[in-house]
């Protein structure tokens, strides 16, 4: 007999050899039809695999990331096995699981196998499934290894198995089907219910673009077919969100690859709405005491020498610029950081002035491969709504508050209801490989711990994740259709104002080192409008949206009392336009609703002799006739509403 | 006889040999005594040197730069006359006439010559200036001139003349000195009335820093006593409003020498100014139809090679900036043109969509040897108020016009009462050598013309002047004490066009090129803001300036209530401060006064019971009692008024 410990605590004896799944079973029939993998001291074994000694366990179901692991493997091996019935002597390179789904890289040879093949091989899936074949794990030497992939003729599995150590490998094999692989697999493929293979795409292989291409499958599946149904939806949701496509439809922003990839050039309608946003910010941040500066986007190399980013980052990133002139080398700014130091010495400060907060709309440049690059969300240029903070360690707590005051009042106004924070701290037993005293630590541990607490702040604590140089929060918020989006950080930093010697005189007359706290609400810019364009579908509340109203003429013969009124909206401080274009009013409405734009002003014959407009709200309809001041008094009123709540 | 022409076209005769004194005292011995030196065919002689054949003449007097620079030229031979009496042995270097006066670099040996020693060298002067010495010119051959220094034992002369062609050389004497000089001098040492020297520096001989230091001497000399004395009142009163000494009292800018020289760093109270003009300037802008755009400050390199600027400045500029990728390469960003021209690509555009108008508070790198380097007047990276018109050519005059009427808007505002312009067209005998058809450059030009005539405006017409690519209009404007500031540039542009293949569809359906103007009425935020400096010498406009009132508790009492009233005066937009200094109220009115802020608002027992403010306005005194509200209405109404009559 062996002894199991179960998470809770409590241990049980099993015959030696027993399996996750007989565990399961004994402790219900329902918890044995849902687990899909279970954990050994730590490492995810297959249901059916034997536990021999002593072991802390864990199961896991769907809602485990482990759980999800084992299904979506399985369900590649599952593909690879219709593939293998479908294209005879199709070779097999890597087929992992991933964060929502599966793929596989294979060689079909001769044959192409395009998006219209995908129908086909889900079917051979499904019937393949229906078999329900028992899953078995194998575990052979290696030499057995190679000589079952040479046999079979394929030379991708034989190089990886040639790249592994010497000793035991094990396979999995279901039907006719074998593959190398580490495993945890499901018992048998007849979980595998809801099934949709979603695209095909070319990777070379082993990611090296002198190697072959090889044809990448990509797919997801279910326990349940509601589940794969509702995931398509999110999908078909997700692809109408995405910012890039949005950002196109409502004219936000472009890439131009003259400019260079990864370096947005932001159009009329996203200067708006980014300077919305910044006035925004810049409007609670003057509340709280925040003073803007504003810096170069260059500085000496020395600067990042100085602040030990150079030493760290510099060989990564965009390279020194050099000049005419000997011995001169600069730096595209990667961060603001140093350059509010600067201000910082550049006169004395007495311990009566602190904190002071420091704010500036920083633009920096950080080198990322091309392949990484994404949208707004993955830039090689971007700006930061940044700020430092300086501070005594004594109010070090107060200012984390008034941080995450803004962070709500953010949050609210964009209405993120759903977010959640992690508080990263040292690792407590390793104080050593962190800058700063024990002393101002615990201090700023404590601090932010009182403060998450006074807030009411759901927040996970994880030990060891602070930066080397001071313990930090961080925000996650989930968007209108679920997904987590890393969303503002909060940073204690006793490294910097000790590199760059910052002081301040206390009340002891003595020089004191201030305390620095980095904060970015937004993150970026580019970043925060591409989560709020996914987040809102492009369909801006009031106060932020570029356009406001659209006037849309019914014929040409209205055009000039359409652009009347749009200057008169226009200094009343409504953002308007004209659709003059020579269409139907029908064109008209459908076009200016796919741009999102809240009101619709309709205007022919009735309309210009009473000077009125025909109001129609998006998603709404017709909202009757109105006089334009009467128009823009009611919006400016709702934005104003809007403002006063944050 | 000869034929001497004068300016108005009459012609005179003369024997030959006739100086231009001679010609000046047959007009009228008034003129005779003004005038101080001759243009004969364009070159300027001494008054008393021969004409000896047919000529057209220009008497110079001193208000023509011509006899400044006799009159400056022959002070510094002047100076270096009373050197020689004072300092024997004394070697000399070069003496030229400058903008403002005259230097001599001169090398005393063992003596050393400090400011404290020019008194004595003026006296000198004087003494000399009496004996009303002629100065005489003498032709020598270089064999005579290299004898007469090398005996002197002037080696720095003698170096000189080697340098020089072989022929005839000019010497000028006068009393027992002789200089090497091309001349053109006054006719007599007595000419020279006012005299005073400045300062003293080191030089190095001919500019080479390995070369010896030479004592750099400058002064400034006048035909009359009251014309230096109101030079050196201004000169004062320049040094006061100097915008680096003002910039540092009003803790507007500061530099850093780890960030690097050039690179300003905006302090909180120069960002609000800066800020303040850019939303002027915005809210003006979007008036006219013009659309905030945001570009990146890099872009490929590629981009400057096809507008060709690359290849133009490239060497003398910021380098290539090199990223870990193989082959790419980018540019800090010189100009914002390139970027605004990729937007304006991005999508097609037809003749009804134009003109548009992309404006950017663009931040641009231009590298400047440190030496040019001066305050925010000359630096690395500026922000340009940048906008690029993309129009046809039959739009140019009407918006040329609206951007005269945006430059007006802005010169009227900031009090600048006194400019002119300077339109720049083609050289008409050169045609070739502009890019664009000769009927667009006829337009162009017209619409120009046409456009400072409608608006009234003193505009001087240059033949030549204008850059290869276009015609442009250059504002000079006059500051509060007479100096005069390059402001606000409107250039057309038919090259970038060209050189993007920038297009619109016609009515006819066909492709047709757009016509971009450049302008930027501030020239760039920092220039600007360091001319407004000095020109308003730091006390700035109500509606612009960083701090509108400051808040003075007579004792410490009374800090609580002033930091109440400050809350409530913030919440009324009010840009107000208190001075909670523990200083006599004396103490803080007197420094908040040299921090020209508008209103100094004392509070203590009286007030705090009445809740009320005692307004002390700046340059007018006391202004009596006012509950808060009032105060803050009062100014609102001012700013509000001031804003409407823009």
């Amino acid at each position: 007999m062996i002894h199991i410990t179960f998470p809770d605590g409590s241990v049980r004896e099993f015959p030696e050899g027993v399996t996750g799944f007989q565990i399961a079973e004994s402790i219900s029939p329902r918890l044995a039809a849902d687990v899909l993998a279970v954990g050994v001291d730590g490492v995810t074994y297959d249901l059916s695999r034997p536990i021999e000694q002593d072991a802390s366990i864990q199961l896991y179901k769907w809602d485990d990331a482990e759980g999800k692991h084992a299904y979506w493997h399985s369900s590649a091996h599952l593909m690879a096995e219709a593939l293998q019935a479908l294209y005879p002597g199709i070779k097999f390179g890597i087929g992992p699981a991933i964060e929502n789904g599966f793929y596989y890289d294979v060689d079909p040879g001769e044959a192409v196998i395009k998006e219209s093949d995908l129908p086909a091989i889900e079917s051979k899936m499904i019937e393949l499934a229906a078999r329900k074949e028992s899953i078995v794990r194998k575990e052979v030497s290696k030499e057995e290894a190679l000589n079952f992939f040479g046999q079979k003729g394929d030379e991708y599995k034989v190089e990886l198995i040639s790249d592994l150590a010497d000793g035991t490998i094990s396979f999995y094999s279901q039907g006719d089907f074998t593959d190398l692989c580490r495993g945890p697999h499901l018992q048998n493929t007849g979980e595998i219910k809801a099934i949709k293979l979603l695209s095909v795409a070319g990777a070379y292989w082993r990611g090296d673009e002198k190697r072959k291409q090889l044809t990448r499958i990509y797919g997801i599946t279910f326990p349940k077919k509601k589940m794969l149904d509702e995931y398509l939806t999110f999908l078909e949701e997700a692809k109408k969100r995405d910012h890039r496509k949005v950002g196109k439809e409502l004219e936000l922003f472009t890439f131009s690859p003259a400019v260079g990839a990864g370096l947005p050039l932001w159009l009329p309608k996203g200067t708006i709405l980014r300077t919305r946003l910044e006035e925004f910010l810049k409007r609670i941040q003057k509340r709280f005491g925040y003073q803007q500066v504003i810096t170069p986007h260059i500085g000496q190399k020395e600067l990042w020498v100085t602040s030990g980013h150079y030493a760290k980052y510099g060989k990564d990133s965009f390279q020194p610029i050099h000049t005419p002139q000997e011995g001169e080398e600069f730096l595209l700014k990667p961060m603001n950081c140093p350059h509010h130091c600067e201000i910082y010495r550049s006169s004395p400060h007495s311990y009566k002035d602190l904190p002071l907060r420091y704010a500036e709309f920083g633009t920096v440049y950080r080198y990322e491969q091309s392949g990484e690059l994404h949208g707004l969300t993955r830039v090689r240029g971007f700006t930061q709504d940044d700020a430092h903070i300086f501070c005594r360690p004594d109010q070090l707590k107060d200012e984390f508050l008034k941080v995450m005051d803004i962070i709500f009042i953010i949050f609210n106004a964009l209405d993120f209801k759903n977010f959640e924070a992690q508080i990263s701290l040292r690792d407590p037993n390793d104080k050593e490989k962190y800058i700063g005293s024990d002393e101002n630590w615990e201090k700023a541990e404590r601090a932010i711990v009182e403060a998450c607490e006074e807030k009411g702040l759901k927040a996970n604590v994880e030990l060891g994740e602070a930066a080397f140089y001071g313990p930090k929060l961080d925000f996650m918020v989930k968007d209108a259709i679920g997904r987590r989006w890393q969303l503002g950080t909060i940073q204690v930093d006793y490294n910097l104002p000790e590199r760059f010697d910052l002081e301040y005189t206390g009340a002891d007359n003595q020089k004191h080192r201030p305390v620095m706290i980095h904060r970015a609400p937004f993150g970026s810019m580019e970043r925060f409008v591409a989560v709020l364009i996914e987040h809102t579908g492009g369909k801006f509340p009031l106060w932020l949206t570029p356009e406001q109203a659209v006037i849309l003429p019914i014929s040409e013969k209205f055009n000039e009392y359409a652009h009347q009124i749009a200057q008169q909206l226009d200094l009343l401080d409504i953002r308007v336009s004209v659709d003059d274009r020579n269409e139907k009013i029908g064109r008209k409405i459908r076009d200016n609703e796919l741009k999102r734009i809240p009101y619709l002003l309709i205007v022919g014959e009735k309309e210009m002799e009473a000077g009125m407009v025909s109001v129609r709200k998006q998603g709404e309809g017709d909202k009757g006739t109105q006089s334009v001041d009467d128009f823009a008094n009611a919006i400016n009123a709702e934005v104003e509403k809007m403002m006063k709540a944050m």
